[in-house]
């Protein structure tokens, strides 16, 4: 697979990185970037055949098979538009859109061309978010109850993020799409998302945009999915995911706490990423293109176009995810729970929100069974009539 | 200083373990139940002179200084009403009522009577949560931000709690008051609550009131609180605080990871409280008692009726946890930010949501600086007056 | 219980506090120092109503039920034999002595003189060991094959410990007492400790004594002990004990991983104990004085003498953990096994190595069952005469 | 590059995952097994083009660049042989040989024959390894002064490990091979290891080699490498490295503790690798082909073959591990310190063990600088010609 990268920046690095890491047969060979200089200075230091500051002469290039988008926001659309003319496949960076208007407009475009949009949601493909949503289908913790998922850091490194024109908003809509994306898989992509209640502040930065934001997505069987996200964390990047199922519990702790952990007086420079010291207690990850995802995001995406499959991750779901996330700055801005409004839902139709409450007898409900310390055991029960209360004492 | 318990059940013995743990100089002398045989046994259990299934004659005995309510939820106010008629000090099991009414009767009858009234707060005296309220008290985390607890189990032992008359709720009633006071004490006691939003459920058991809640708390100085509770969590006791402050971050977790693991293949029975299981791994607590913050509470308590000074938990402080509680109910109910409604607010009444941001020159505010792991450093400005925001690299 | 301070310095004022912490019934009441200046101070800073440089002169006072030595090692000696002279009952600050013979001379002496002598081995008292130590008791992780303690930190604050006359030693003398003694009490107190394997060296600070060792100690049934301690340890205190049961495990981390986690930028000022900084990642302890073990070693040792029972730690204790710290030393000098040379051994004296092995049939042992993610099941064997290694199948 | 892969077993399986694990150029091709049903079905599983149950024919087949042993240990130094007559490149499986003479013989068979002999030691390859290690490498640490690894699981998988005459030992030679090579490089590859002192024993298993070791490295430079393994650990692998350093520490988990947490009543099945249930909270590992090493491991040896350099770990780096492991077992059984024999040392012959202690004037070394809670500052100094310990404050 040859690879084309749109833009230049601190992403499209990462995802260089990720595609040279090992030892692969997909190569990344030419570069486009805004500025003519910053494309030379990334061709060199990935040794690329190509670089330019004309997107289509980059895109249309006929040894690529498949490009890449690393720029800004809202610049994604016309990036898109650009490969569905050229008939190449796209892969686009985390949001697909600044909302679900532009996110839809891009999931026709690739539609209609017959490409294949792929959504480079990278925390869907970290190794733990895979062996726990396998987990979870496998039936380990039953049904799930509640997703929450969690990014907090103390902001992003380029300056347009900080900027509402060109990111559409703020930690939201940065990070927010991550853990979005992230509870709906746990809950399962095929439940509706129906209403969320969000709220959203601009507590510490000079900015227009909200710096942190917390918001409830009710789905349509009655589990619940939770974002946390802030720009104003200090201690690194904090990104954990918690899923609670009637059978079982998920704790993922993706970067702060993954069992590396280093003492420094601070002697020997820099030590870990997005660490907000050299010195004290650090917290490295061991490979950090790796454990964010990179690597089995770009095996999903070049295997689906090898195999003319779809990705775990595609423009749909980008566009699911922006939707969300109107529904959420909509609910921040009424105070209230507001609708999310889906074109297109490709997902389940019937909603079927009833708890199936275990019996305990033809007349009685089981609350709870009791095995305290002292080794008594007993039943808590309500009748199914009269929904009185009791207990039951069953020690043996 | 001579203790009265009223009640004989879970709580009261802990109580009871907490009060004859070390070598203390107070005495828990007598017992009331409405079952004399259960008053009976707890007097044997506990070397206890005196006990009755008539609760004015406990309470109003000559040699009691104080009484302790462990009672369910809907006894409280009676059991209040009879200390303040006798003149006894009375320190009261959380919640202190099952909503703002009965709490706030509660708090004036003792006030009237020139009682002390104790508001038994336990999880607002562990040893962690008081070394992290002087640290924040201290400035080490700055301002805070943000301050979530979290509370969640499989479900009370004890039948009454599922009731909805005797209990006055589910999950928030039973431990969303814990949440909500710690989050409150971190934030600062003296800042306004203003209004909730709230997501409450009943995703699992059987019964009327709610077995999972989520809940956000606006402060009037832009700070949020957040408190998470659920009867539906697999795995024990789930008990996190986490906080979020300009300057820094704090995370409690105050009973499943507290640097005791044991793994057993199962012989040898009983290990952990609220575990599921005596196999696998588990996650003990070294000393219960002590780490649920029964220890220092007693201790403030009775150094307070004492010192005639107030305790860090008084009937107030049991108020405006219930007053917050009603506004939640009262947002779950209405699918909006609800008011909370305070009678006689006792803190600062100069609400200033003014955020202090941070200057670069004249012109601009900074939004960040960067330090990253090639050596560059720049910064993120934003023009104060046209908004525009712009990089500066100042790499020595 | 009224109590007699010998010793001003850190370690007499962690007793201190540790007495006056909760509402304790016993009672600190005088300090001798052999500065009288700091004597003076430790009076006015506890409300003492005695304090005197001479030392016979506090022991010997009346009113004085049970004397703390708080002295340096050197001088533990003389102070046991005041005590016992004034008939007063003592306890002795770790370790008992410098070597076994002067820890021998201090057993003899208190047995003589009929009064209690404690040994404060504090970190036997700590919530998690007493609990860990229960759970073994319980048989949850059947029989302790390895018993690990290890405790490093930066090295000591007084100056003292740094000079051998007066310590005895260095860092296994400092530290390893507390470790031998935890290994010893997983192991089981009345297994008889056998022989010491153990390294010591000088690694990086300019003195006669070690400043890391590590030891191997064997046990008559089988089992090994094993201690690590340094003074050149970076990051604050390290205390950790781990275990291995033919059933179970066990890890405990008693003091930087104990579920209490800050982020600080550094504003604010002290934040941990020992901690080697304010800023940066910090883990405090919540109640050091508690988790320490302090609490719960004077309530045992005032409840021993009350009830003229033995307390957990005994002088005997101090004597055995010094004779296997004289083994310990004399390996590191020899090079081999040196053997733990105990007189008046009490505990059991049938040494049996015999391991139990498990048996499949008659002709065969069992080594292992497997179980595969493939589902298959098999077992190892070995044949009993012979010894041949098979594979049995014993997939359904 | 093409792989040949000799053994069908459990490793090999492992080896094939990883080989096959992302889009990979290099492929295996071809397998070799005793037992030709077992060729034929890995052969299967894999899509490989060729099986046979003759070694000779498999190695030598033209299109093979590259061999891999996965083989019992008793068999690598004929499959070596094979490789080395054939001249191609060969990468073995830990340990090299059972004892250093036969690890030796096939360095000097590759050596010879001008091929490339890589030593496959995946733990020195682990994420968390190369990250520490580089770390180290920049002066993160300071200077090593201890580095312990340690290994524990409940017994290996394939029953040819249990019998001494094929593994050539037990839990040592198929743990601690790891374990040595992991501090041997956190020390310093060119640091020579000196002598051993080692504790090992059957404590649980009816066999003859050792379940249960502990080891102590001294080398040139003072510092001291540990190693722990067992075979008799519950609870799954623990596999932890921590190192000591003037400047830091570093602690690593990865394998129990990774940042992944799931509570599982049992439902579902099948959860985590070497997990002993599928009950009760249980620790998965994300990628465990990653999270070991194997994906960094083949990328360095195909790389080095190519460019005709030397790969991290070659046979000479698994000759000294097996001169170490000799030098354990022999102290085992002499029970005093042996000499590690390497014939050809090919690092530092300049064997520096003087530590530098800090002056802290002309007359004093500085033991130690202190800042208590109560904000003192005090040095603790040593006179260098007296010996004297003093302190001296310092407090502003």
């Amino acid at each position: 697979m040859n690879i084309a990268m749109l833009g230049s920046g601190f992403i499209a690095r990462f995802y260089a990185d990720s595609l040279q890491a090992q030892r692969a047969k997909d190569k990344l060979i030419s570069v486009y970037s805004r500025n003519i200089e910053k494309a030379k200075k990334f061709a060199e230091d990935y040794s690329l055949g190509f670089f330019s500051d004309d997107m289509d002469k980059v895109v249309r290039r006929p040894d690529v098979d498949v490009v890449v988008i690393s720029l800004p926001n809202n610049l994604h659309e016309a990036a898109v538009e650009a490969c569905a003319k050229a008939g190449k496949h796209v892969l686009c960076t985390k949001p697909l859109g600044r909302n679900a208007s532009e996110a839809k407009r891009m999931l026709d475009m690739v539609e209609k061309a017959g490409i294949m949009g792929g959504y480079l949601e990278d925390l869907c493909y970290t190794p733990k978010f895979l062996k726990s949503l396998k987990s979870i289908q496998d039936g380990n913790i039953g049904k799930v109850l509640w997703a929450k998922s969690r990014e907090a850091h103390p902001g992003p490194h380029s300056d347009w993020f900080w900027d509402h024109e060109q990111s559409g908003g703020g930690a939201m809509v940065d990070l927010g799409c991550h853990c979005v994306e992230i509870a709906r898989s746990y809950i399962g992509k095929r439940i509706r998302p129906i209403e969320v209640m969000c709220w959203a502040a601009t507590q510490v930065h000079p900015i227009k945009a909200e710096d942190s934001g917390i918001g409830l997505v009710k789905y349509a069987n009655g589990a619940i999915g939770q974002f946390e996200v802030s720009w104003c964390f200090r201690g690194g990047m904090d990104l954990r995911d918690e899923v609670m199922g009637t059978e079982g519990t998920i704790w993922l702790n993706n970067f702060l706490r993954t069992g590396f952990e280093m003492f420094s007086t601070g002697k020997g420079g820099y030590v870990a990423e997005k660490a907000e010291s050299n010195s004290g207690w650090l917290f490295p990850v061991g490979d950090e293109i790796h454990e964010l995802g990179y690597t089995n995001m770009f095996t999903d995406m070049f295997n689906a176009i090898e195999n003319k499959t779809e990705p775990m991750e595609t423009f749909y779901d980008g566009y699911i995810v922006n939707a969300i996330l109107d529904a959420a700055y909509a609910s921040a801005a009424s105070g209230k729970w507001e609708p999310v409004q889906i074109e297109g839902w490709r997902g389940e139709k019937n909603d079927d929100h009833s708890a199936n409450f275990v019996s305990y007898d033809v007349d009685h409900y089981l609350i709870k069974k009791e095995i305290l310390p002292n080794g008594e055991n007993k039943l808590i029960l309500k009748h199914k009539v009269s929904g009185v209360v009791t207990v039951k004492n069953i020690t043996e």
